[in-house]
């Protein structure tokens, strides 16, 4: 038996939080909890925190602190409050840092990890869309490894790990579609936001549900791909799949197409960030394909998905426009959830700010507070485009 | 530039030879050949010879001799014929042998090869089916590798490669179903040689073709798939897939399943092992998912391919059943080709020869020639029992 690797948590209460801890309390004997964060929930990440023996924990919110400290006291818990308390539990020493804050509030704790040459597996989308040079180069500096928590890019990151990066063609991230893939462009117009967080496959916070429906999510996931497999936007490609049983593919030059499948269970590609090299046993239902007899695939369609080509045309832009887009999007569709945009004004408002952005010429963060500077800007920008457009309700 | 590779093709004339030389001649700079066999045709052997620039050239049949000597006149290149020759040709100096020699006339140049510690390329499925714990032995002996050209052993092969074989939890060879995939067994009982060898998606010779439409061949795989890589009999599936696309899939501890896909073209698994843990560029057209639209997959049925059934029951059984299977096939198909016997009737055949030589105890043949006694030995059962069966016609 080796020695148990311990394991920080940033985002111990979200989705991917909550899943990683199911696999993790199962193999008390392989994991042991370092530090565990949550935005606002104090009381539930005092439980997780005294359920895995966590050493340190820290909420986002610094108006959660009194509770936090409440409910943890007599633990021997240490804990804090604020982002400085979240870069603290970052810091603290741990084998692997699992980074799955949602937004750029998961920015300063994740560079932190990789400041400290910890291995990340990341799960928070910012890092890589906002700030991908800046977050790339700090792992390499510090010789930090990055896994991919996302089932699309642990896919890929299986389809290429240990082959020959110079026989890479293509990598290929699938998409469901989302539940409007088979909606028309006036349907479209119509989307409600209830309508919109439900997707078909996947159980997912509102944002990214959005970010689903619209295709946008996919988009950002390219350019996450671009930064983490280090593939130019001419080999990156989408394929619809509304399945999603098949989660990337790595097409080499032989012809040959590697590609990794599993049923829809973020537990999955989970287990692979914490256990690779090794693979740990989970208890996710086994593909049968005989059972679900076929697979489907069809290429997306860009007009009814305008978000996917405004996120290409970012990721071929380069420099600072992957960051705006970033922004812009957040922006619209937290607009959109309160019923101030209408579903298909997100991509429009991308759009129009991508084009005004586009007028100065913007190079690539290359620290996390030109990206931050950058993000904001470009949240103004968004404002003031949603103020100005004759489309918004 | 690295020194070009020098490489001995064993059936150079037929349809994987044929591939390998279409790669090969498009690489110039990459690879010699030393040696090329063909079985009687001397003419197309010494074209192949003479164009490639060979140094060394054997027919099996010693009756071809005088052919390919005058054929080869005046070119420098040595020429030899009958088996003493094909074991010559598998001796010579090379850095690969392409092992592609169909039955069992392939066996002893296979093994010569393997005793000079070379990288053996395996096409011919009798080294692995009659005589794989020898084969395999001689290889670890010899620590000569071996790498699959199958198309379904490729996929496994590429799946597996690199990964940590204590996570693997089964691995699954596809099937294209056959020509009859959809026949009632009413139907399977009127099948003529003609309609049997025609294939929807490969094209192979006429026994390959027959072994396919009683998915035979499948069997004759996972036997094969379990000398390769050293996983048990209950660990490999198959799963029939009507488009040929996915190969083969390896599933893993954690719910992944990683496979490997590519439209059916030989030349892919062949570039594969050509060039491993390289990867060459192959002019074979690129999969392309989104135009196919969708896969299919459905388990075998076994009632209707009894042949499979027999398979899977050879390999459970282990020790001298396969080469048993194996031989009694072989006869069986050759009878169904000549009309003798009927397509239901081969796998009929096949298992009462089986339950007549689970009689006795068989051991898995040590050495080759106890494989080949065997070998002997099932195919005068087989004929005996073909004599006897008041099925044939």
């Amino acid at each position: 038996m080796s020695e148990p690797q311990s394991l920080t948590i940033l985002g111990a209460t979200g989705s991917i939080g909550t899943s990683t801890l199911d696999l993790v309390g199962r193999l008390p004997e392989r994991f042991v909890l370092s530090s565990v964060t949550a935005g606002t929930n104090a009381k539930a990440l005092a439980a997780i925190a005294r359920r895995h023996g966590a050493q340190f924990a820290a909420v986002a919110d610094p108006a959660a602190y009194e509770e936090l400290k409440a409910q943890l006291s007599g633990s021997g818990i240490a804990c804090g409050a604020g982002p400085a308390a979240l870069v603290e539990a970052a810091e603290r020493p741990a084998d692997r840092v699992m980074a799955a804050i949602v937004g750029t509030a998961g920015l300063a704790p994740t560079l932190a990890a990789l400041r400290r040459g910890t291995t990340v597996l990341l799960a928070n989308k910012e890092c890589l869309v906002s700030a991908g040079d800046c977050f790339m180069r700090t792992a390499r500096e510090h010789e930090a490894e990055v896994l991919p928590v996302d089932s699309e890019h642990s896919a890929i990151f299986q389809a290429l790990e240990g082959r020959n990066r110079d026989c890479v063609e293509t990598a290929t991230l699938t998409a469901s579609g989302g539940p409007f893939r088979t909606a028309s462009l006036e349907r479209l117009e119509q989307v409600t936001a209830a309508e919109a967080v439900c997707h078909p496959n996947w159980s997912m916070g509102a944002k990214v549900s959005v970010d689903s429906a619209t295709l946008m999510n996919k988009g950002l996931e390219l350019i996450e791909a671009h930064h983490l497999f280090a593939l130019s936007a001419e080999q990156l490609r989408v394929l619809v799949h509304p399945e999603s049983v098949v989660h990337g593919l790595v097409s080499y030059t032989d012809g040959s197409v590697l590609a990794q499948l599993a049923p829809p269970d973020m537990r999955t590609p989970i287990a692979l960030s914490l256990a690779w090299p090794a693979r740990m046993t989970t208890p996710v239902p086994r593909l049968d394909l005989a059972r679900l007899a076929k697979l489907t695939f069809e290429e997306p369609d860009l007009v009814r998905f305008p978000a996917l080509a405004h996120a290409l045309a970012a990721l071929g832009a380069g420099g600072g426009a992957p960051t705006v887009l970033n922004a812009a999007n957040e922006v619209a569709v937290a607009e959109f959830l309160v019923g101030r945009l209408r579903f298909l004004d997100i991509a429009r408002i991308v759009g129009a700010v991508l084009d005004r952005a586009a007028a100065s010429p913007l190079t690539a963060p290359a620290e996390l507070d030109d990206a931050l500077e950058l993000d904001r800007w470009a949240r103004m920008l968004t404002r003031e485009a949603i103020a100005r457009a004759p489309e918004s309700a």
